[in-house]
């Protein structure tokens, strides 16, 4: 396969000085909003002084990956290098670099960066600083040029946002904790998931799969309620205490007012007001997925229980840190079919068949 | 003017025993959904050995009164006695109470009872009971007879629903904390309203001129959100430190991120999405006015910030007998107008049109 093109990594600010660490890494790109991805090779960035160039191993195949790659949140800039689930090696550090070492096993989730003055920045809430975080992709760096993701051999970060991936979960297991781990992780953590807490997870996908695994290790009892019971099996056996159909209308009556916390993973638009209905009183139904489409909904199915509708976003880079310990401490990782890069354009039509259980992960020595 | 009916206030069980306690008292009732609230009388139950017979002194409109008399929440059960802000002075009590005594002020607000023993009711959530509190009208009393409200010179209802009011409160001003008070005395306190945090209130009438006194007290830094300017002075002489109005486009840019909490007092649809736009991280807009139509909201409105939109309902008795105490300790009352019972039709008109500044209290000598 011939490689596509070559993604411009960043404009010579200067000719004075001969960039020295600048390398080449084969990758794979998104070109237009309806072409394949096809190879490529991009420049990373100049190493600098609180950089950290790594050896990426693995990387996970999220939704938004799709969704960017194909223009579906807005208007993409062309060519892009999406993958947000990064899991590597360090290969080299910059001068001023305290944390990291050659050959630590690091990862890189949604963000590269933010601004590190506002209010959510200091409180250790990257994810959401007021200037906008900068994504892993589809962003744009200090530089001034766009971030260019994790479907590549290598990636130069700041060493604030990368994380350690403990010796205990095996790097292509690690990836998705990046993306999807910590999307579940922080809502869990942040509404108190835990022993006596009533978890329901909606859809067992990549995310539902892995808030599933959280949600029991943290101690709470989990429900998964699916469109079917045809992963009732996995569901079980991933921690789940109890597994509904949401395609069986009982379930809105039998579970009426049974959980503390619904961790809501589909995009598609699903009725609100019949899931809230599911809440005791004080309980959070939190989207982490986003459908495009306005969502619907009474005021009378909060008021009558003090429910709250929430959103969240990913975690904060402590916050990642930690769940990736706690993953360690309590042996998780993502469940994962671990493709080579060719078989990207097809994994892609199958996340969107949900066909995956529940993760696909890129083989980065592949590209 | 002839009272147009009697309301049978409950039948008799058996005709072996008269009834002794069974007194009549003259009320204003609905009808019809379309007729105006004309005089009738009513007859209060038997004095039971836990209960409380209370002289009505003043009793507030809220605008809920209005929504049951036309039948606009739902088919109600005429004739119907309505009227949620009770404020009196004990008449009578039963054998066994023991927290009152003749002669006490007290008041009774939108509940009379609850089944004490769920969940919720044994947290002091009485509100919230698991199957369902007994409106004080419109509900079913436990002997099986429908509840009628406040717009009578006199109620029986059991001391643990009644409320002390006290002696820093007139009885007219405080009528209307047995509703508007604690509806937004909850959500603040629930979402910890106080020194350092910002909140801001929608609308400027019965509920949220309450809102904007009670966040005051509590020390938070508080904003009025309102169609206009028009009533600018007073929201500022109630308590709030700034006033915008929500016909500026220019507010919603101006106050993005700005508040922790948001109380809506308005049954109004609004557009949710610029409102929730006005939070700032882990910020939460509550509902306490309760819409008809379903709202629109986008998943992207909450994600981005770990936002909520919630929903809140009145408050426990306990809590609302923190308030009173609170509202007596901070020297606060509802801004009022007080008017004879023949006047009733004519402020129901009034506060369909926002003009009353705030809320109307009935004299219960006139009814």
């Amino acid at each position: 396969m011939s490689r596509a093109g070559r993604v411009p990594a960043r404009k010579e600010t200067t000719g004075c000085r001969k960039r020295e660490s600048v390398f080449t890494v084969n990758a794979y790109a998104a070109t237009s909003a309806t072409e394949p991805l096809a190879p490529t090779t991009i420049e990373r960035r100049d190493l600098g002084p609180d950089d950290v160039a790594i050896d990426i191993k693995f990387s996970g195949i999220c939704h938004s990956d799709i969704h960017t790659a194909r223009s579906e949140w807005g208007p993409t800039t062309y060519p892009i290098v999406v993958g947000h689930e990064i899991a590597g090696v360090v290969r080299e550090v910059g001068s001023a670099v305290t944390k990291f070492a050659v050959g630590d096993r690091v990862g890189v989730g949604c963000m590269v960066d933010s601004c590190r003055e506002c209010d959510n920045c200091r409180k250790g809430l990257e994810q959401y600083c007021l200037k906008g975080n900068i994504g892993t992709y589809g962003g744009v760096g200090r530089d001034g040029e766009p971030t260019q993701g994790g479907y590549a051999q290598a990636i130069v970060v700041t060493e604030d946002f990368v994380l350690r991936i403990p010796d205990g979960i095996e790097l292509d297991a690690a990836a998705p904790l990046l993306c999807a781990g910590i999307t579940t992780y922080s809502p869990l953590r942040h509404w108190n998931a835990g022993p006596g807490r009533r978890v329901a997870v909606i859809g067992l996908g990549g995310l539902g799969h892995m808030a599933v695994k959280l949600a029991h290790a943290m101690g709470a009892e989990v429900t998964v309620l699916s469109q079917s019971l045809k992963k009732r099996e996995d569901g079980l056996r991933l921690g789940a205490d109890h597994y509904h159909a949401t395609s069986d209308e009982a379930t809105f009556t039998d579970l009426a007012g049974s959980f503390d916390l619904i961790v809501n993973t589909v995009s598609a638009a699903i009725d609100l007001d019949a899931y809230l209905g599911l809440l005791a009183v004080d309980g959070t139904l939190v989207n982490v997925g986003a459908p495009e489409d306005p969502l619907s909904v009474r005021a009378f199915s909060l008021i009558p229980a003090r429910r709250s509708f929430a959103g969240s976003m990913i975690g904060g880079i402590a916050e990642t840190q930690e769940m990736l310990d706690f993953c360690a401490e309590h042996g998780l990782g993502a469940e994962i079919e671990v493709i080579p890069a060719e078989k990207i354009n097809e994994a892609y039509e199958r996340v969107l068949a949900s066909d995956v259980r529940y993760r696909f992960v890129i083989d980065a020595s592949t590209f």
